[in-house]
């Protein structure tokens, strides 16, 4: 272990004054490369970070403002410190591979006050090879016991003018298309563009989200985040657009404070994560090592799967969630008194169609949307009474379409949406579980679109970071698997909570069925910002790509060509990965649907061959426990050739690769349907060339 | 029914301008004696009511601003009007009296506004021979479906400069002392002496709550309040004290918006009671009449009770609510390793000691506070995971507790005090009572002390009022009693919900133990301000009157004399009545203890003798299905003859009647515990006089 320690006598001796209140410690990483200072200066705690000498984070702020004049920033004293480590494997539940490597250096650094209320804080540092991450503790102690978080000044100075790749900082909303720009150039009133986004609430002009992703002029990819946001607000960055800083913006309460918390307590981890090899954040795992261990005694219940489901013939308009269509407050009461419109989705006969579909092609699940009543003025109305998550419309028979589904071997997934009613989804949640174990569901996908009950809350505030956490603990004790759409964005709790095996929380596929969509190049920077705090449900494999399928002269449609939606299900990382597309559009393209079929959702290893954020991106990944390799390569709207390196194979042995690749003539929008499907016989070691349209990608199934 | 109707065709002729937009609609009570007009004027709906050509409310303004600029208060225009009526009895679940007569004249105003948005708003009063209620509806509507309140423009424009019995208008507490004053002196500034009062939000300087009771100075007696508060913030007044006229002021949500309706939508109704006689307003039913009927169908869980209960001794520090004296957070799981304090008042053993008193003396339940874990650090940390409701201390045996009381026939009280924190309440609902049941507990006293979670939120804002109630509803569907602390003041909800038997939400008999205490009228008060909406847990029967019995050299004590204490049973109508004292205060005075023991707590009718707010009040009551009468009297801080005319006696026979009365020296401050037990034998017509001590009463049974 390399740890050094400085006392700083020289100085000392030198400048009395100032170096009775500086002291220095450093951290460096397991092979060196890292190397973190932690600096008190007259009383401020300071860090800087470096990267094989390079300038990753200059001397930046920590600390916090407490309520009731509590500075956790200033004035400080060094009472203690201590060394820690960590060199050890552990096997998550389901994963990108099935083992991880939990290597870093640590320092714990016990900080006081030295005038007023005498309290005491703990910055823990953790230093890997590929990043570090830290945060603030609370030991138990007379001088704090509940206390309240106003604000936190973590910053991050930047080295250099970074190319930087963001999205405006937001309270409610992280559903925005990737911009990029230089940290100078960051300006977020460009949120005002986004009006497809039904709520956005941003904070500043200069506000960024994280993950953030940067590179800097010297080839340094710089990725900045969090681990383990658990009973605190989701932090957020302003820019210092001339000083070329970032400050932590810790999303409020509906009374303006930050986080409540009781000692002895804990922030989530600041991670900054660096590498010259844009592929090394993709495997990195520092974000997971850094949570806690799953708390999941008997993880059995929990299967990575595929599905299918009643959701993308809503998006494009070929049915609705609403029974009605008038807006009308319809309960389990009144429900009887309401009249059909003819174009509710989920009806019985439909959700068979699904059923008979996923059965047939080995699917293991079926989503169904729109099941139960509320749908029809459940958005936008600030309404608290919405749903009640247990009354079906009238023409779905929840009792006939279990039957249906158990006895063709398929698992039903529940839908709770909230529409941000978060106090009426707390209230029934207990119910709602216990409704989906009678009927044999066990994975429910939640929602939370629109404003949020408690009013003056917001999605990524501490309040819903633990309403999160709380449906994830929740759901575990029912043995229930979560995908969450809307909440705040991952920060590894998936580790914690290996139940919780996706969210949404970032601009999924389905805005390319009513909106401007997401650009070709979205898929390509998605892995190196939203990805980074775990498994996106993107809800890919749309085979009809052009929205005026369904509504003659429409314009919407997914920017991507087909061989590029078979190539996300490798790319975009899921243990839940959803068949997003109708029956009827995958029975016209079996050849290709084949891909679906065949993709595992779970992982012995993964291959991360080519990347950079917002051009490119390739990945290989060998299948839990077979000997299946699965290869995604995806390009943003240039065409390009992916170099695929089979050396990942074992050697000894050749192998039938299949490749779904993007026609000669495809291209994202003019001609996004026109794929080929080759096999191959391939050996280690083999490289193969794919050539990717404009806005294309390519599979390869490898047996 | 006498119904009136001008057109003000006169007028018309002699004003054009004016008359084209002024319109007027008068309705009478039954008997002729109050008359309310409404007045449309200039596109403004205003209201006016006399008592026997006495004016009680000058013009006043009617209408609501909503959001989204649509004022319900200007640019109307009356397209409808009907007249309503009812004359009918109806019987309560339990009460003063075994039957109430619904008699009133009622009209219905359809408004519409005229430009902008079409939006239609109804106005429907009620005229009653004691008062009259108006209330704001939102039919079923094309132009309106969800909407925003933000401002009800309701005013009250007094007659006169009159006396006023008042508390400071606040969002969160009803707990202050009455101040007596006339209207243009009322200073809600006083608000700020109320440092026993942990939590206080006023709005005003000259802000006031209702019910608000006032005096003109031509004798009338006039109150106004709201009945049926339901989805809606509480109003309280804001007082003009120049103009004399009172302003209706929205108790504000967390972001200061007042209340979420949708069409088909309606306002609490805004009451006036008025008489000429003091005791008219305290045998008034308009606001149980402006109630809906029960929702409950089979009432046979409701029992009006007398219990004793582990509280008073926390209140004056013989014990302890908490177990460990440390300000921890101890949850289920980490209880075990608390050290208790040695105080802890809620154990098996002093439990059992109270249920023996309770099965010795005929208390039908037992409450018990403090059982359960959470109590350390509970109190004013703005807390959310506070208390689990369903955790007990180490040493209270939940299962052994609840065995002894069923072997007694005693029946336990659960409490669950919530900190405010009513999310968390409403999270573990339903655990909780399924715990309840499971135990056999039929009643619950909830608490909801200190600052709401959802932050932002008020105790008596539309969210918050939507919570108690959905308490009384999913307390009903357990077949639960309830009796809140700390909620909204009542507005006769309990019509609705009987198995909402109590309210605290005023100033109690607690505030004696602790603090400069309630003054020796604040119980003469209370009849015609707090207990105008609804029967009040005031906790009476304290014979121990100075705390300085526990704690050598303390200041604090009961402000009323021994006799006075009995009283209240009489004069503080609620249908669950608590011997608050310990049970060893009453061993030592069984012939006072006597009348707590025979008191009835419902009746099948009840007598208003004589009352004057803040000096005196006598009231008899017969208990229900019994020839039983029972009387309390109470004065102020002066000494009086209380009058007792017995003519409600039925004829032909002599009674027996027991009089408990202040001793010849008693005094509420130097001699309070000094009492006169006699028996005479009264016959109808016989006028009893009794001496009430300064701060004394006396109680009578007669059988």
């Amino acid at each position: 272990m390399k740890y050094f320690k400085y006392r700083c006598a020289f100085v000392l001796a030198l400048i009395a004054a100032i170096a009775l209140h500086a002291q220095t410690f450093s951290v460096h990483s397991p092979d060196g490369k890292i190397a973190l200072t932690f600096l008190l200066q007259d009383g401020k705690p300071t860090y800087s970070m470096t990267y094989a000498t390079k300038p990753v984070i200059l001397q930046s702020s920590m600390g916090l403002q407490l309520a009731e004049d509590i500075n956790m920033g200033n004035g400080l004293k060094v009472v203690k410190d201590s060394a820690t480590q960590a060199n050890e494997d552990w096997a998550p539940v389901w994963g990108e591979e099935k083992t991880i490597h939990n290597h870093y250096n640590g320092l714990v650094v016990t900080l006081q006050t030295q005038t007023g209320r005498l309290v005491i804080m703990q910055l823990e540092f953790r230093v890997f090879n590929d990043g570090m991450g830290f945060r603030y503790m609370w030991p138990r102690q007379h001088n704090l016991n509940h206390f309240v978080v106003n604000k936190e000044l973590t910053g991050f100075a930047l080295a250099g003018d970074h190319k930087v790749w963001w999205i405006p900082g937001d309270f409610d909303t992280n559903e925005y298309s990737y911009l990029q720009s230089t940290i100078s150039t960051v300006d977020a009133t460009k949120s005002k563009g986004f009006t497809e986004i039904g709520l956005r609430v941003p904070f500043s002009e200069s506000g960024v989200q994280t993950p953030l992703m940067m590179k800097s002029q010297d080839g340094l990819y710089i990725n900045i985040h969090e681990a383990a946001l658990v009973n605190y607000p989701a932090m957020q960055l302003d820019v210092d657009r001339k000083k070329l800083t970032l400050t932590s913006v810790l999303v409020p309460d509906a009374v303006g404070n930050a986080a409540y918390l009781q000692a002895p307590a804990k922030t989530p981890w600041r991670t900054i994560l660096v590498s010259n090899k844009a592929t090394d954040l993709l495997s990195s795992r520092t974000i997971l090592n850094l949570n806690e261990p799953s708390v999941i005694k008997d993880p059995s219940f929990i299967k990575p799967s595929k599905f299918v489901g009643l959701w993308w013939e809503m998006h494009v308009g070929k049915s609705t969630w609403d029974y009605a269509a008038v807006q009308d407050n319809y309960t389990a009461e009144n429900i009887g008194s309401a009249k059909p419109s003819g174009h509710h989705g989920a009806t019985t006969q439909r959700v068979k169609q699904y059923i008979d579909f996923a059965a047939k092609h080995g699917m293991s699940g079926v989503l169904v949307e729109g099941w139960n009543i509320g749908w029809e003025d459940w958005s936008g109305k600030w309404k608290e009474d919405v749903f009640d998550f247990v009354t079906p419309y009238p023409d779905f028979d929840l009792k006939e379409v279990n039957s249906y589904a158990a006895s063709k071997g398929v698992k039903m997934i529940m839908h709770h949406e909230t529409s941000g009613s978060v106090t009426n989804y707390e209230r029934n949640m207990d119910t709602a579980y216990r409704l989906m174990k009678n009927f044999g569901y066990d994975a429910v996908k939640t929602g939370y679109v629109g404003k949020i009950i408690p009013r003056g809350e917001h999605h990524d505030g501490q309040w819903m970071v633990n309403h999160y956490n709380r449906v994830a603990r929740k759901t575990a004790q029912y043995r229930i698997m979560l995908d969450a759409h809307e909440p705040v964005r991952p920060t590894g709790l998936h580790r914690t909570y290996p139940n919780w095996l996706a969210c949404e929380a970032a601009r999924g596929n389905e805005f390319n069925a009513w909106s401007v969509g997401n650009p070709p190049e979205h898929e390509t920077i998605l892995p190196f910002t939203r990805l980074m705090g775990g498994p996106m449900d993107y809800t890919p494999g749309i085979f009809q790509i052009k929205v005026d399928y369904y509504k003659p002269g429409a314009k919407e449609q997914v920017h991507t060509t087909l061989a590029k939606q078979l190539a996300l299900y490798v790319t975009m990382y899921s243990p839940l990965q959803m068949a997003a597309d109708i029956p009827e559009n995958y029975e016209q393209k079996p050849d290709a649907f084949k891909f679906i079929e065949d993709v595992a959702v779970d992982w012995d290893a993964s291959y991360y061959l080519e990347a950079e954020p917002g051009d490119y991106l390739t990945i290989a990944r060998k299948a839990k426990g077979k000997n299946e390799w699965y290869v995604g390569a995806i390009t943003d709207e240039n065409a390009r050739m992916a170099i695929i390196d089979l050396s990942f194979l074992p050697a000894g042995k050749s192998y039938q690769a299949t490749i779904y690749r993007d026609g000669e003539q495809a291209h994202w929008q003019s001609n996004p349907m026109q794929y080929v499907i080759e096999t191959k016989t391939v050996k280690p070691g083999d490289v193969l060339k794919v050539k990717l349209a404009p806005g294309g990608g390519a599979a390869v199934s490898i047996k």
